[in-house]
């Protein structure tokens, strides 16, 4: 039972996959109906406003679902949201059994379905595959946890942790594939954010492979170029955070969003900032430097994920520039850690990835 | 025939292997002999004064011998050294075939031997596994070609590639593990290498696990704690390099050995001080600091081969120290490329690995 509990769960999961970058602020959601050990059904949440995982699968089995078990990698709604709770829906279909990778951690969910479920006889196992459901709706789970965006860093760096070399050459430390496939991980989150430094030096589109994700700037000084490619062509999805201020519309081009917010330490609060994002419904950000906007998110303990795209290539230089500045820790048992640490070569390139532990 | 003769050949190979660190300044060399599909001897050197492969390979199967193929990593020896040449001990033995990976690139060698194979009606192939046999020998190889010691680097750095915290903090940045197999690479090398400012700062024993190499310091000012380990244990097995001027001697300890050398731009010249080295005997050079002392064999291009054991942490800081230091590339195409490069996981850490590219 549990080694086929865990097959259909992992299909479950991989269908849940494919809705990323596209439901936020909702979770990633796949569902398997299956019966003989057979998948008669499926279906996954596309995209935030459209069904939810467990009714495109139930419409697509029909009739057939009565006696089935539904595979699910989150607890099935309980609640009236953009669409009416999917656990009637369930309980209607006359399906037998439910697994259960993981319970919606959302308090208007948070168990509430798994005992209507049991009320009305349905079979429930919790708990399958539970590590790999939290991972893949770490956003989720954060933003529920925290009512707060999760975070993710990324980094392209050579072998000895430089993004720049000696002069201030940045162009291009890793390969095509590499940049390729960190512009993909940019489709996964809702918001890139660069420091006003990056923008000034490298105006940069930040831009996914499949989506024009927010993208927000930290500037303290306002002092940014106004014909940046963001202000010209992207205006309308770019926000500027700076600090409170007189004035602080004169010095930019009018369509842009700009937030003023409280200082930390002179600077703009990356928390307050945080805060304010995740108000306006963006759930996660995908912070991609440079050096000292980096080196501040780490310092507060802010980064939830991070990838290192790193390249076999020895810059050297005390004054070449560090990929992560800024402060840093004091004590070495004090740094970031690193776990559910993966490798894989990239091309000539190996990214690193884990999530920061707390 | 290809496929067995890969096979006997990574037998060989493999044998050689055993005297790694032992048999400097000799090269490394795995023998096997062969009848019917079936090893009758082997052998390997396994160290410099003892025996070459060939021959312990060739008493150890006697008559049988005859008719056999005998396999090897190198060209056997054709010039009388610390022990007669191999190569007539071959043809004696009635062995019917030689197959020899690559050819040895001592001029006092270079094809001689394998000329006199076949002129004693010997078959000989050569090539095979060519490029596992050169990187065995690399160290031998390039003593060879340059007359200059194999230069290997060793780093332990935090994911954004600093040594110490802001703070200065430095111990330990990566795991036992981790410490233990950069232990062991030391037992592959004549000698460890740091710069004065490790010496002061880590008062480190630079030893490997079976074996007390050569243990180089080099410094300029030649400011150095007297009571520091190395001086007091180690005084016959520690090299000091040091630029030319009076009165050296008085600043030190009387039992080391100081070698002045003179300036490259204020420092001890380091090309000039690894050609002295060569002279005395030291084939292969393990350099494992610091920040300044690294980027300074990497900014002249000295160094062969780079290990960076990376544990999954970031530290951040401007300040904090960076693995690799000095004055550093100016363009990134001239950035310092590895080659051959491995990646294994060591307990939690990252070991990245390859040659330099020329």
């Amino acid at each position: 039972m549990r080694k086929k509990d865990i097959y259909f769960m992992q299909k479950a999961i991989e269908l849940a996959k494919k809705g990323q970058g596209k439901t936020s602020p909702n979770p990633l959601v796949g569902a398997v109906i299956v019966k003989d050990n057979k998948v008669i059904a499926k279906g996954f949440h596309k995209r935030c406003g459209l069904a939810h995982a467990e009714v495109v699968a139930l419409k697509k089995a029909g009739a057939k679902a009565k006696g089935a078990t539904l595979y699910v990698n989150l607890e099935p709604c309980f609640h009236f949201g953009r669409t009416p709770p999917c656990v009637d829906k369930v309980v209607e279909s006359g399906i037998k059994r439910v697994v259960i990778a993981v319970k919606d951690p959302n308090p208007q969910v948070k168990g509430k379905s798994i005992n209507k479920l049991r009320r009305n006889k349905i079979k429930v196992s919790l708990g399958i595959c539970k590590k790999e459901a939290k991972a893949v709706n770490e956003v989720f789970f954060k933003n529920i946890k925290d009512k707060f965006p999760f975070v993710a860093a990324k980094v392209a760096q050579s072998l000895d942790g430089k993004i720049t070399t000696s002069l201030g050459q940045s162009k291009w430390i890793t390969t095509d594939k590499s940049r390729y496939l960190a512009r993909k991980l940019r489709d996964n989150y809702d918001a890139i954010l660069v420091g006003a430094e990056t923008l000034r030096k490298d105006n940069p589109k930040l831009n996914g492979v499949e989506k024009i994700p927010y993208k927000i700037i930290v500037s303290s000084s306002l002092d940014l170029p106004k014909n940046s490619y963001l202000f010209k062509n992207f205006a309308d999805s770019t926000f500027i955070f700076t600090l409170k201020g007189p004035k602080v519309k004169d010095k930019l081009p009018d369509k842009i969003k700009v937030f003023q917010i409280k200082a930390n330490k002179r600077e703009v609060s990356l928390k307050k900032m945080l805060r304010k994002l995740y108000q306006l419904g963006v759930m996660s950000v995908f912070v991609e430097g440079g050096s000292d906007t980096l080196g501040r998110f780490f310092d507060q303990g802010l980064v939830d994920k991070a990838y290192f795209f790193i390249a076999p290539k020895v810059f050297g230089g005390k004054n070449s520039l560090t990929s992560i500045g800024a402060g840093g820790v004091k004590q070495i048992k004090k740094s970031h850690r690193l776990i559910n640490l993966k490798i894989r070569k990239i091309g000539a390139d190996i990214l690193v990835w884990g999530n920061l532990k707390r």
